[in-house]
């Protein structure tokens, strides 16, 4: 075991700090979408200001760049010393570096008024959304726009000004490589949408009134199957589901208990929120303070989440033997309903217009489209307000519906709003990471289905936190996907899978 | 209207910075006791600490001395500008300056000390309590002891050590004073005591299995009719019921929903912590950020909390209008039991053990026998040793029975672990104050039986706001009780009422 110099230890205690802030932040933001009294929103913006601003203060602080300064080249990021230094260590130097010239970068003043414009953009969204009236959104979308690409420009890129906001989501992340996954993925998906929309199945049996408790019960028997440490996870209700990690031991998820859709509505709802949780509490805190105890980007987070939800949590041998469970707690919907037809109705494919409750093959068209439409935003190629028109078309082409309203159209997601420009990218790059995933455990285990089958689910769990989870932000996800499956990253294990599944 | 000079808003916006602190520190707590996955403790005590040393140096920093010392002279405390400066912000100016003096008498390595031996204590504490095992507490305890000693010594006082103690939860106030508060009290109460305690009653039909839900919509609907802001606060549950103020907008309160003693387990609980909330809710905002819309004293605080749990919740008016709707909750229980009944049960007299379950009439006793011990703890004329004996003893004379375990006796409060002498006082003090505000009400307005026999109890809620709600820090608890009944504090309305009720 080497001996970390004293340099080290100080700019782990000062990172840390800087956790610790950021993790109270996060607390803040759980507290507002579950418990918050409505009228405390003037306070939770003081509080969420203000620490967000600190946050902002430490890391590009003049004491964070004292402490980096002995241990690497502050220009160049070239390490100045590595004797007694583990990997993990300098590589959370170097991630700290990145973090620090990233947050110089970019000017308080732009920070601030970025922070503000998305603020003001997502209340005069939700209004618009509701009265379905896209040019009341317009010129807040426009200023939206406009300081992403001069976000763009303040952080820097080399070919193309989406690269540099890729990057906040995706690290070394490209245009290029998007587009070239992109164009093997998007002819597929079309053509086998066509193929498989023809499907018609009575699904009532789906719906129905569920006895909260018995709901909660199952959540939580699923969380525990999946793998999750008890004692360090909550799981509330929210109006939209989601997870945030504020450390692995206080991992917060919610979802819907009160629901007339068991499967989309919360079984499937917690797999994915409680990939997304398994990823937080895989983290590895020895390192924590340390970037190497962060996730390391969306799209692998949200590969963790489609890994639970779609690839096990959709598949037949998980249900061979949960669905007797769900069969014994619901008889009234599921007592009469073969596995197979079952299985077959959370299965379904059929184009829709709303991304958040597409099937596993139309999914990933709903996001190119949206990716297509952001590149073009941001290289100036399109003009705001064209997005209607184009999106409506795209639409057309990819799944052959129109949006009725926008409401269904380009205003059904907030991301934009809060100007997100960068993100969607990773809903599609979770499906791919996690379908190379599946690939490589699979071979690795021959017998998984039969495993799955029995309700053995701890080889996959600890298979993830192996190759993925325990590395934080160690390596670039390009890095870790070819170290964890011998592969770069490819489109073709997720074509491969769903062609297995729905041809 | 005046207008402030530049230095006292610059002022009022350091001030909301570190309100905005405390109040995020609040929300922690606030977590810790209801939601928080039980492991994320490790995560939670850095949060604490580093929230905690923060405002710890925003108070004691350069920059708020800087911003103060145009306004009062640091080292005499009188104000140098007062032009264009309303009474509020002569006073938030003034308040700002003691606590700032009071910060930078206690050393940072102090204060740190304390908090460590004190969350150590604690656990220890909660062991020896379980085990009821005073001698492996001892030590500790004799730690605090001597901590709080010296923290007295830091502090400052003129005439007795523990006045410096009393003075952080009780501005101004003394051991002379208290001494002879309670002297005019305790010989009553202990008089009173024997007089009642003769009452045999059967209470069973206090206590049974109630439906969570109906006793969730009782605690709203008592909590609207004392005139709660609604959208502006929760009810939670926790293992000990307590009400944290983030802000007026923002106030939590905790009970148990799941109790098999509706009235003393819920909603006189509810009322209680009721209460507190109510005024939380009734500071006046248009001075956040400055003391004026901060809580007076714990002793203030606790008026309004007895207020509203003993002065209207356990009268025989209040209930004239409640007492139907508990009867139509929970005819099992109630429908053939006569309100006067109803109204004896729980209002009986009869010592017993434990402080937090005691009757109007002993609970005083037993918060009497602490403070004495107290003093004679800080003034060195106990030993920590001899507290069992003594606590015995006490508990003999003045309520006539002796704790068979120390868990029933001297262990069974967390305070003393937690370094918090000076506190207990406030309880007794809270029943002054409350019975003093009581009768003035009373007499204002000498309808209120028939008003609260009608449901009606905005008449008080309004005249609490008018008269101590909105006042905040602004006056010292004797100046307001002053102006706000026309008498100072007095022993003699607490007892008046006392006898009136149980004679």
């Amino acid at each position: 075991m080497k001996t970390p110099p004293d340099h080290y230890l100080a700019l782990v205690k000062k990172g840390q700090d800087i956790y610790t802030l950021k993790s109270i932040s996060t607390l803040l933001g759980w507290d507002q979408e579950t418990y918050m009294p409505q009228k405390g929103l003037g306070l939770r913006s003081l509080q969420k200001q203000y620490l967000e601003s600190l946050i902002h203060k430490e890391v590009t602080s003049e004491s964070l760049q004292d402490l980096l300064s002995p241990l690497i080249h502050l220009e160049t990021g070239k390490l100045t010393h590595v004797e007694g230094l583990s990997l993990e260590q300098q590589g959370a130097i170097k991630l700290w570096h990145k973090e620090v010239v990233k947050a110089k970068k970019l000017p308080d003043l732009f920070v601030e008024t970025f922070a503000k414009a998305a603020s003001e953009t997502v209340a005069v969204w939700a209004e618009a959304k509701k009265a379905s009236d896209f040019p009341v959104f317009l010129p807040h979308l426009e200023k939206m726009v406009s300081l992403s690409k001069q976000r763009a420009d303040y952080l820097g890129y080399e070919d193309h000004p989406y690269d540099a906001l890729l990057d906040e989501y995706e690290p070394e992340m490209k245009v290029a490589t998007l587009d070239k996954l992109f164009a093997g993925l998007k002819p597929f998906l079309i053509d086998l949408t066509k193929k498989c929309h023809k499907t018609s199945l009575d699904t009532h049996f789906l719906y129905g009134e569920f006895d909260e408790q018995k709901v909660l019960n199952l959540d939580h028997l699923l969380l525990k199957a999946i793998g999750f440490n008890e004692g360090a996870y909550r799981l509330d209700v929210s109006m939209h589901p989601f997870c945030v990690g504020c450390h692995p031991t206080d991992v917060r998820m919610t979802a819907l208990v009160k629901t007339n859709d068991l499967l989309s509505g919360n079984l499937l709802t917690v797999l994915h929120e409680g990939g997304h949780g398994l990823y937080e509490q895989g983290l590895d805190t020895t390192f924590f303070g340390t970037p190497i105890c962060e996730y390391l980007s969306m799209g692998i987070h949200e590969s963790q989440s489609k890994f639970w939800e779609c690839f096990v949590g959709r598949s037949l041998p998980f249900w061979k033997h949960f669905y007797p469970l769900l069969q014994k707690n619901f008889p009234q919907n599921f007592s009469s309903v073969p596995l197979n037809t079952f299985y077959q109705s959370i299965n379904l494919v059929k184009p829709s217009l709303i991304r958040i409750y597409a099937d596993e093959v139309t999914y990933s068209l709903h996001v190119i489209l949206r990716y297509e439409l952001e590149k073009s935003l941001i290289e100036g190629s399109l003009a705001v307000k064209d997005i209607p028109h184009v999106w409506n078309e795209k639409m057309s082409t990819y799944l052959g519906i129109t949006p009725p309203t926008a409401r269904e159209g380009c205003l059904q997601d907030i991301h934009w709003a809060w100007g997100l420009f960068g993100y969607f990218p990773s809903y599609v790059l979770g499906n791919l990471y996690a379908a190379q995933f599946h690939h490589t455990l699979r071979s690795t285990y021959p017998d998984s289905d039969e495993r799955l089958a029995q309700g053995q689910l701890s080889f996959m769990t600890d298979w993830l936190r192996k190759h993925v989870h325990r590395y934080g932000k160690l390596y670039s996800p390009d890095d870790l996907v070819r170290r964890a499956t011998g592969s770069p990253l490819s489109e073709k294990f997720f074509k491969n899978y769903l062609t297995q599944k729905y041809q």
